[in-house]
C-alpha cells in the first residue's frame, strides 16, 4: 500500500503530503549548488554544528507558546470545519510548520530591529510550536466534536429516532472536563518507550521524518530562502481563499442559496448532489491528497448516488415505507449510512488484522536479531544517559542525534507514577459524566489501554498510520456490547470510544513528535512538556470552537445543512448495531451490508497482492465509502484540486512540488479561519443581504408570475 | 494625444492594440540573434528578397477568399455583438492577422502532404485575407446595425415616443440592397489619389503600418514560430470563453437570470448598474484598450449612475413627472441619453475642428514643402509606371517597394468612370428605398464625398483615427435640417448618414490597406479587388448576422436586455434633435447638455494643452460618454481586462507583450461566436433549463414561502 494514503481519511491528522525526497525537488527550485545538497543529505548535524543547541528550558520559550495558541486556534478552526463537514482532514503539519516559522521569525526580526532580542530562533524552538499546534489541534480530531462526542447528542438521536437508549447534549463544562480527564493519560503511556522506539527500533515515522527535514530546511540559508517564498504563496491563497468565501456569504441569504449549491452539471445532477460546490477548503484538500484517493471518493459517489441510491429509490414502498421522511433512519437514509458503516469497518477490520500482524512480526524481528543490545537497553533504560550503545557503522548524524536524545530523561517512576494518578482521577470522575459507563469498564481500558497505545504508535511509526479510530470503535462494540442495550449500552460504548481514541491518537502523535525531536535535536523533555501543554490548550480551544459552531449554525449537524457532520451519525449507527445487533436494519439492507463488508475486505487483498505497481490504481475502500453519505459533490471539489495539481505538475513540476502544499494550505486555512467571522455573524444574527437562488426555468416564471403579483 | 487612444471609442475598427515598436519587445520573448533582428529592422525586403512576388493575379487565390469568408463571418458576429451590447470595437485586425494565417498554413501544410500544394503561402496572399475580412467586417460596424440604421426602427422609435415622425423596420432585402448600393462608393473616390498618400506624403497609418509589420514578422522563421505560440494561446483562451459563455447560457433560463445580473457589489449597487457580469468580451476589449480608455469609462459611469442620476432621481415630479416608465424619454432616460449625446458631440466637433486643421496644415506643408516633386508626379499619375521618383535618400527598402507599388496600375478612368456609374445607380434607388430621401440630397452628397473621403482618409494616415461616425452626425445634421421635420427629416437625416458613414469609413480603410500592401509588396490591384470582394461579402453577410439576432432575441434594442443597442437610441435622438431642436427636453435638461457639451470640449484642451506628459491622465470625454446611459457594468468588466493586463506586466511584462492581445483576442472571439448558437438555440425555442436568481433575503423568505405552498 502506498505511504500515506491512508492516514487522511477518516479523521487523521498524521498525513504529511510530501516526503523526504519530495524536499530534493523542492530544493532544486531554489538554485544552489548542488554539492552542498549532496552533502546536506549525507549530513545535517555538520552543517548545524557551528550552531550551538539551548538546554530544554531554553526551546519552551514564552513566545513559542503564544505563537502557538494562536495557531491553534486557527487549526481548530480549520479541523472543525472540515469534521463537521466531510469528516476527511489532510495533513497540516507543514502549514503549521510553515506558519510557525513566519510568525516566529516575523517576531524575532522585530524584536531584534527594536534590540530586544535575547535569544535567536532556532530550530528546536520552531519544533516545540509545531509539536504544541499538533497537539493542540489534534484534539480537535480526537476529541470527537464530529464523531462520538456530537453522535450522543439529541439532534443525531432523532434523525435515526433512538433518542431513548441515550441521548447527551454536548455542553461546554462536560466537554472541557471529559477532555482533560482522558486526553493525558496517552502521554504517559508512551514515555518509557520512546528510547526503544526512536533509537533501538529506528522506526520511521515518515511524518515525523518529513517535519523534522522540513524545520532542518527552514534553518539553512537556502531553506530560509524557500519557505520564505513557500510563505508567500501561501499568503497569497489564504487571501484568496478567505476574500472568496467572504465573497460567498453574501450570497448565503436564504436556504439552498450561494455558491455552495451551484448546480453546475444541472438540476437533475444537484438532486443527486453532483455538482461543484466552489469550496476552497476541499479543493485544496484535493490537492494534497494522493490521486488515488480522490478518485477512490468520485467512484464511491458515482457507484452510490449515481447508481445505488436511484436503484433502491425505486423500490420505495417495496424495500422501505413511502411515507417516512427522507432523512428517516427507516427509509433510504438507513442504506446510506449502514452501507458505508460496513464497508469502514471491513476496511477497518482488514487495516487494523494487517497492522498488527506487521507490529508482531516486526516486533519479533527486532526482539530476535538484536536480542543482547535490547535486554542491556532495557535494563540500562534511565540510568546512564551517556553510554549510548554506538556501534561502529553509526554515522556522525546519529551520534550526534543519539547523544542528545538521550541527554535529558523523563524518570520512568514519573511517567508511570503520572499514568497510574490520572488513570485514578479519571476513573473516580468518568462514571459521575457518563452514569451509563461504570467504573470497572474504565478500569479495564485503563489496564489494556498502555499496550494498545504502545501497539498504535509502534505501527503508526512503521507504516504512518495511526489506527486510533479503529481502536475507538473497537471500544463502541465491545463496551456497548458488555453494558447492553438495556443499560444505555449506546452512550456507554460511544464514551468509551472517546476514553480509547484519546489515549491511542495522543500515544502516536507524542512519539511522532519523539522522532522529530531526535532528528532535530530538540530534547525529548522539551517534546513532552509542548505536547502536555499543547493538550491541555487543545482541551480549552477545541470545545470553545465546537461551541462557536454548535450556537452559530442551528442545522449542525442535519442532513442537508452547510455542518452535516456525517459520522456522528455513522458513530451513533455503529454503536446502535452493536447494542442491538441488525434486527432494526430495512429489508435487504442486512444483505447489502454483508456485500460492502466483504467487498472492502476483498479490494484490500486484491490492491495489497497486486503491488504497488497495479496495486496503487485499486481505489481505497474507506474513502469510496465517505460519499456515500454524504453525496459526491466533494469529490468533485477533491478532483477539482487534483485536476489542478495535474495540470501544473505537467507545466512546471518543480515549481508544483515546491508550492503545491502552499497553495493547498492557503487554501484550506483561509477558507477554514473565515468560519470564525462567520460564526460570529451567525451569532450575532446579521444575514447575508442575497439569495442566489438556482430555480428551473419552469419555477421561475411561476416565482416572476408571483413577484409581480405580490408588487 | 496618444495615439490609438480614440478611434476605439464609438465604433471604430482601425485601432491597433500595438505599434511597431512593440513588435520588438514581441520578438524579443522569441530567442534570437540580436544582430539579426537589427538587420530586419534595417532592411526588412533583404529578408524576402530571394522570395518571388507573385503577380497581382496570383495574390488572390481561391483559399484566400475561402478563408476570408469563414473569418468575415466570425468577425461580424463579434462587430454585431458588440455593436448591440456597448457599441464599443476594439481593434480585430490582430485577431485577423494571426487566423488568417493560422487558417491558410494548416491549409497548406494538409496540401504540401497530400502533395497538391501548387503555391505556397507568401506575405502577399495573407495580406490579401487580412483585407478582405476587415473590409467585410467593417461592413458590420459601417452598416450602422447599432446605429442609425437601427435607429429608424419602430422598436427604438417607440421609446423616444416618436414613431410618428417615420419608421423603417429592418428586413433582411432593403438593408442588403442599402448596403450595396452605398459601400463601394468609398473605394473608388479614393483609388485615384494613392500614390499622393502613401509615396509622397509618406503618411504613416499606424494600423495600416502595424498590420504589415505583423504580417511580415509572421513569414519570417522566428516570426511564425511567434505566430504559432501566439494561435496557439488565442486558441486556448477562444475555447475557455466559448465554454464559459456556454456554461453560462444554462443559467439564464428567465429574466434577469444569469451570471450577467450577478449582483457582484450588492443589490443597492446592481440596481445602479455597478456590478461584474463576468463578460469574457469585455474583460478582453478591456485588454486591448489602452488604460486612459477604461478609466476613462469607468469615471463616466461612477460620474453618471453613481451621483447624477441618483441626485437627478430625486427631482422626480418635479423636473420630469414621476409617472411615467423608467425607460421613457420623458423621464430619466432623456437625461441619460442627450447627456450623452452632448458630450459625444462635444468632443465630435473639437476632434473634427482638430484633425480638420491638422489636414489642412499637412496638407499645406506637403504642398509647399514638394512642389517641384508632386506637380511632377501629378502629371506623371498613372503614366509611367516604372519612373519612380528615387530621391538619393530612399533605402534599398523604400526602393523595392515603391517599384512594386506602381508596377501595377488602376487606371484613373477606371476609378472615375466607376464611381459615376455607381453613384448615379445609387441616386436612381435609394429614393425609392427612403422616399424621404429626396434624389439632390443624393447628389450634394455624392458631390461632397469625395473630398470628405480624402480628409478622412488623409487625417487616418496622420493620426490613425477615421472620423467616419463624425462625419455621419454632420449628415444627420444637415439633411435632416434641410429636409426638415414636415418632411421626415429624421428618417431622411439618418438614411444620409449611413450613405455618409459608408463612404468616408470605406476610403479610409482601403487606404490604410493600401499603405499595408505597399509594406508587403502587394500589389494595389490585388489590394483593391480584395476590399471589394471583401465588401461585397460583407454586404451579405453582415445583415444575415444582423437578422439572425434579431429574430432570435425579441428584446433586442430595449434598454435592460441583452442586446441594449444603445447607440440606435443616441442616433435617433441626434436626427430627433436635428429636426426639432431642444424644445421636447425635460426641464434643466438642456442646461446639463449644454454644460456638459461645453466641459467635454474643455476637457479636450486641457488634455491636449497638456501634452502627453500629463495629457495621458486626462480622461476621455467621448469614453466617459458611453457608460452614461448603459452604465457602468462593462466599464467594470473593461477594468478587469486592464488590472489583469497590467498585472501580468509587472509579472512578466515580455510574455504580456507578446501574448496579451493574443488573449484578449481569444476571449473575445470565443464569447462573440457563441453568440451563432446562442441565437440558433433562441430561434429553435430552446430555453435554458436553470435560472440563477438573486433576491435579497426578504423577497427570498417570501418566494420561499410561495414556493412550498404552491408545491
Amino acid at each position: 500500500m502506498r505511504k500515506g494514503d491512508r492516514q487522511i481519511v477518516e479523521h487523521e491528522l498524521q498525513e504529511t503530503g510530501f516526503s523526504p525526497e519530495s524536499e530534493k525537488a523542492k530544493n532544486k527550485y531554489v538554485e544552489e549548488e548542488d554539492e552542498d545538497e549532496e552533502e546536506e543529505d549525507e549530513s545535517v548535524e555538520k552543517i548545524f554544528e557551528s550552531r550551538e543547541v539551548p538546554s530544554w528550558k531554553k526551546q519552551l520559550t514564552l513566545r513559542a507558546f503564544v505563537v502557538s495558541f494562536f495557531l491553534s486556534i486557527l487549526f481548530s478552526f480549520i479541523v472543525m470545519k472540515l469534521n463537521l463537514t466531510t469528516g476527511i482532514i489532510p495533513s497540516l503539519n507543514v502549514s503549521a510548520g510553515l506558519l510557525g516559522f513566519f510568525f516566529v521569525k516575523t517576531w524575532t526580526k522585530m524584536l531584534h530591529r527594536s534590540g530586544f532580542l535575547k535569544q535567536p530562533f532556532t530550530r528546536q524552538e520552531n519544533t516545540v510550536i509545531q509539536t504544541c499546534v499538533v497537539a493542540s489541534s489534534g484534539i480537535a480530531f480526537s476529541g470527537g466534536f464530529g464523531t462520538y462526542l456530537f453522535g450522543m447528542s439529541e439532534r443525531i438521536a432523532n434523525q435515526s429516532g433512538d433518542a431513548y437508549r441515550g441521548v447527551k447534549n454536548p455542553s461546554l463544562g462536560w466537554i472541557m472536563g471529559f477532555l482533560f480527564v482522558v486526553s493525558f493519560l496517552g502521554l504517559f503511556s508512551v514515555v518509557p518507550l520512546r528510547k526503544i522506539m526512536v533509537i533501538d527500533f529506528k522506526l520511521t515515522y515518515p511524518s515525523g521524518t518529513a517535519t523534522a527535514h522540513l524545520i532542518n530546511s527552514f534553518h539553512t540559508p537556502q531553506g530560509a530562502k524557500l519557505a520564505k517564498k513557500q510563505v508567500r504563496v501561501l499568503g497569497k491563497f489564504f487571501s484568496i481563499s478567505f476574500l472568496w468565501s467572504f465573497f460567498q456569504w453574501f450570497f448565503t441569504g436564504g436556504e439552498n442559496c450561494g455558491f455552495s449549491n451551484f448546480p453546475t452539471f444541472g438540476l437533475k445532477a444537484y438532486q443527486y448532489k453532483f455538482y461543484f460546490d466552489f469550496s476552497a477548503t476541499y479543493v485544496g484538500v484535493g490537492m494534497i491528497c494522493p490521486y488515488i484517493i480522490n478518485i477512490s471518493v468520485l467512484l464511491g459517489g458515482i457507484l452510490s448516488w449515481g447508481i445505488m441510491w436511484p436503484l433502491i429509490e425505486t423500490k420505495k414502498g417495496d424495500w422501505f415505507p413511502d411515507n417516512v421522511p427522507s432523512s428517516s433512519m427507516h427509509g433510504l437514509q438507513a442504506y446510506k449510512v449502514f452501507i458505508a458503516v460496513a464497508i469502514i469497518l471491513g476496511d477497518g477490520l482488514y487495516n487494523f488484522c494487517k497492522v498488527l500482524s506487521r507490529t508482531l512480526s516486526g516486533l519479533f524481528v527486532q526482539l530476535r536479531g538484536t536480542t543482547t543490545s535490547i535486554s542491556r537497553t532495557s535494563f540500562t533504560l534511565e540510568e546512564d544517559p551517556h553510554a549510548s550503545p554506538l556501534s561502529p557503522k553509526q554515522s556522525y548524524d546519529d551520534q550526534r542525534r543519539t547523544r542528545f536524545f538521550l541527554k535529558d530523561q523523563i524518570p520512568t517512576w514519573f511517567a508511570v507514577g503520572g499514568y497510574i494518578i490520572i488513570a485514578a482521577t479519571s476513573t473516580a470522575i468518568l462514571p459521575h459524566m457518563f452514569h451509563q459507563l461504570r467504573w470497572y469498564y474504565i478500569l479495564v481500558i485503563y489496564i489494556c489501554a498502555p499496550v494498545l497505545a504502545f501497539c498504535n504508535a509502534y505501527g503508526a511509526g512503521l507504516t504512518d498510520w495511526s489506527l486510533a479510530s479503529t481502536y475507538g470503535k473497537l471500544a463502541i462494540f465491545t463496551i456497548g456490547a458488555w453494558a447492553g442495550s438495556e443499560h444505555g449500552g449506546m452512550l456507554a460504548g460511544l464514551a468509551a470510544c472517546g476514553v480509547m481514541m484519546n489515549i491511542v491518537s495522543t500515544a502516536s502523535d507524542l512519539t511522532q513528535d519523539f522522532k522529530t525531536g531526535y532528528l532535530t535535536l530538540s530534547s525529548p523533555k522539551s517534546m513532552f512538556v509542548s505536547q502536555v501543554i499543547g493538550t491541555a490548550m487543545g482541551c480549552v480551544v477545541s470545545p470553545c470552537v465546537f461551541w462557536l459552531f454548535y450556537k452559530a449554525f442551528d442545522d449542525l449537524g442535519l442532513p442537508n445543512s452547510e455542518y452535516p457532520a456525517p459520522f456522528a451519525t455513522v458513530y451513533r449507527s455503529m454503536a446502535k448495531l452493536g447494542v442491538e445487533g441488525v434486527s432494526s436494519l430495512p429489508r435487504e439492507c442486512l444483505v447489502l451490508c454483508y456485500a460492502f463488508f466483504s467487498v472492502a475486505i476483498l479490494v484490500n487483498i486484491v490492491k495489497d497482492s497486486l503491488k504497488s505497481k497495479w496495486g496503487r490504481f485499486i481505489p481505497l475502500p474507506m474513502a469510496m465509502a465517505i460519499p456515500f453519505f454524504l453525496g459526491p459533490y466533494f469529490a468533485i471539489d477533491m478532483c477539482v484540486g487534483s485536476l489542478i495539481l495535474f495540470i501544473w505538475e505537467r507545466v512546471d513540476a518543480a515549481k508544483a512540488e515546491a508550492f503545491g502544499t502552499a497553495v493547498a494550505s492557503g487554501l484550506i486555512c483561509g477558507d477554514g479561519i473565515w468560519s470564525l467571522p462567520s460564526s460570529v455573524l451567525a451569532i450575532a444574527g446579521v444575514n447575508p443581504p442575497v439569495c442566489m437562488k438556482f430555480l428551473s426555468a419552469a419555477t421561475n416564471s411561476k416565482v416572476d408570475n408571483f413577484l409581480s403579483r405580490s408588487s
